[in-house]
């Protein structure tokens, strides 16, 4: 108890364990073994991915939307282009993925009464599989409809009571 | 409806207006007129966000986690240096986005049974809110989550039936 | 007539159509479908493309450079590397291009009484052409020379009455 | 002459001059002492600049981009977001550029029977001007024109007759 | 000791300690708290920073760079450019340092027997030292120098015996 | 003499050669000829390539790295995700580098008495050899150790008169 306490105290990671004689063992503790996967010995070949989720909107957004009102431009062309760059940027965001060079990405908007979904699909004949491509994709295009209508959604105390992105999944994954 | 439908045969944008003589506005329809907010006349002042959201892991990938068996490395440490590394990034991923100078950028992560909680707080002196630099952070961080636990995620024909990122949300954003 | 301009006051995309029944339609108006060519399908094979532009510059500017006195250092050395480094971030700055892996690309410039002509040739094996690679990199390149002269081509109001860039284009494509 | 052939043949910087006891003095010769010019010591101070270029295109491309035909999307909605986004990357591009907190992009296009004209509005209070910023976004978003309607463009050989990016320019630069 | 092994074998984190009911610590053990320093609250202030480093060479490759006869081009000039961009990349490529406005920077490179001597001189009015934007300009430097004469390092084997980056160091950091 | 000095002072590259009838050589004299090395003929083989270096640190810092006390997070576990990350990001870095699809980037880490030593091991089916991404990531990640100590590196005055970068080199390339 005294020793978690103390940890955060001074920003440590991971315990100062209590049994003195441990204590030698405790750089290999905080060290973290990040590694890539070795995709080298494996095959290429075509494979694809979709990944989906949605933003909850506040009605009146949507009707915003809808009526082509959102000053800072439409959020579903937003989130087709902003999604199909973000697909080529996954291995920047995401430090232990393998850059991909990705030959088809696709991003699919639908406007409900409750926000927008956004379907990536992301297509290439790789090593590895895409998913991770097309979550990115998915999930940067939502970020984007949420700055676009930023202004809409934030209540008097500059607060975002309702927006929320949500189910952010991978639909199918072919290989 | 043969309109609509033709429409998305050609892959238009827009309708093609039943109405011959609408004809002549339609340059100007299918232009989006997207625009970046002008903040030069804005004072700068201290402003701080903070944004969440959860990813849903299987119970056993959890354990995993918790037991320091992930492959790949620890998803929570990898949240937050990643985490911290797309707030950065957020005016490339979020083209109407103003370039900021970030001056704090903290990635809290809790592990449930259920899966993995991240935090991110963004703080700058800046002229303009951080509060999309907070959900890319956090976006970014549990993407990255995803990346590190996938080969436990994944079922015997490669879906994920369970993963879900959720609830991304602004948690608060003081000015 | 009023509705455009309440459209322009707004900052709206599109018309609001004057005929009330059509509004239905336009959420899918505004809405701009930008997509990717999809090359998986292609067979992969050599491609080259050759693009060419010229920069127009005050003869004073061209005697300096000719002399090498440019301050910040000669602008046709500085347009080589700046080229080939553009060549590579083409599809980070065209959000509809592939990522390509570029196998050469060589910069050529040449110095005239009336300014610079940069050449640039990019080569690759890969599923679609490399045009736009040649221009990005020509361009910035071009860019890049007009950053370097800046100085001399200011005049005493801090315009730049002559320097121009002129005649990108491409000059060669090769499949 | 001699001597300038084989400089061309070994891919040689510079002259190997012909006057022996001048040799000593080539290896200073051949670096070009690239410089940032130093702006720490000038006041910040609001500024803003204006470019403009424009893209020569075929009669029917630009009737097919009027009717909402481009397949790809329409070039002008992309030319706004991908010139906003090129502003921001303005120091990445032009090595010698210091890197700036743009508050303010627009990006103003105008169709006409010969191609599309494009017009980039750059503001920040910084220490030294915007025009190189104004220049990349312009000149990226005519790049990008171009990408979207490349398959318009190219006769039967896979060549760009017509295409052509002009009078890229400053327009108006205000400190 | 077995637990040591196993913990090798499995690709884990940290010990899986032998005394069981330390277990429930074990997933705060093996997660580094990686955190942003917090410089908000400190004043901006001008600051400068100069760091060196050297690259070992062969005599014959510093021979040809002093004549001229690098066919990829001059090291030094190469040097210039890319440590003057590279600073400006250094919170890219250090996950934790903030992203700071560079004012000015300066490369310096001086040509001995031995090899080249690279210095990076850095400034801003910033908030935080600049000691690590000099450092990574400096290394990108001599990483560049190598890229350059790659081919007359490298041993008839493809190894390179005597290329060596050495004494990277701040040499004053003033604020 | 005189030349030089005034070289020197008004910032030329190169010399202004004494001998008056050689001045019309200058315009090529002071333009680099940088250049990519071609590829696109050579076949795609495996390749791997690693390199080493190490950083001095002072005794007491590396008592605290062993102990968990560097408030920032553990070097080691940053060294191994951003020298991952800054393999990726080589051709960006290295102008005359061409983009390879990497495989596979190990970064091992070792503290001793004296500093700590990285390793970087990558693997590609390229065109080109290795060296440089290993180079990358070992000097990145060793910059990342460098940036998370700094704190306690420091002496009184700000300085580092322990730190250093030292033996970066390439342990092993093969084809």
């Amino acid at each position: 108890m005294i020793v978690q306490s103390t940890a955060k105290k001074k920003g440590l990671v991971g315990i100062k364990d209590p049994i003195e004689n441990l204590r030698h063992y405790q750089a290999s503790l905080i060290t973290v073994s990040f590694r890539q996967i070795d995709i080298s010995k494996k095959p290429a070949s075509f494979r694809t991915a979709r990944a989906a989720g949605r933003i909850k909107l506040k009605r009146s957004t949507v009707d915003r939307i809808r009526k082509g009102l959102a000053e800072k431009g439409d959020p579903m062309s937003l989130a087709k282009i902003s999604g199909i760059m973000a697909a080529k940027r996954t291995s920047e965001l995401l430090p232990l993925c393998h850059p991909l060079k990705i030959e088809s990405t696709t991003i699919e908007t639908s406007l409900s009464p409750s926000g927008i979904e956004v379907t990536a699909t992301v297509s290439a004949t790789e090593k590895t599989g895409l998913e991770m491509e097309a979550l990115t994709a998915a999930t940067v295009a939502l970020l984007n409809v949420w700055d676009v209508v930023k202004a809409y959604e934030k209540d008097s105390r500059g607060q975002y009571p309702t927006t929320r992105i949500q189910d952010v999944r991978v639909v199918r994954k072919v290989k």
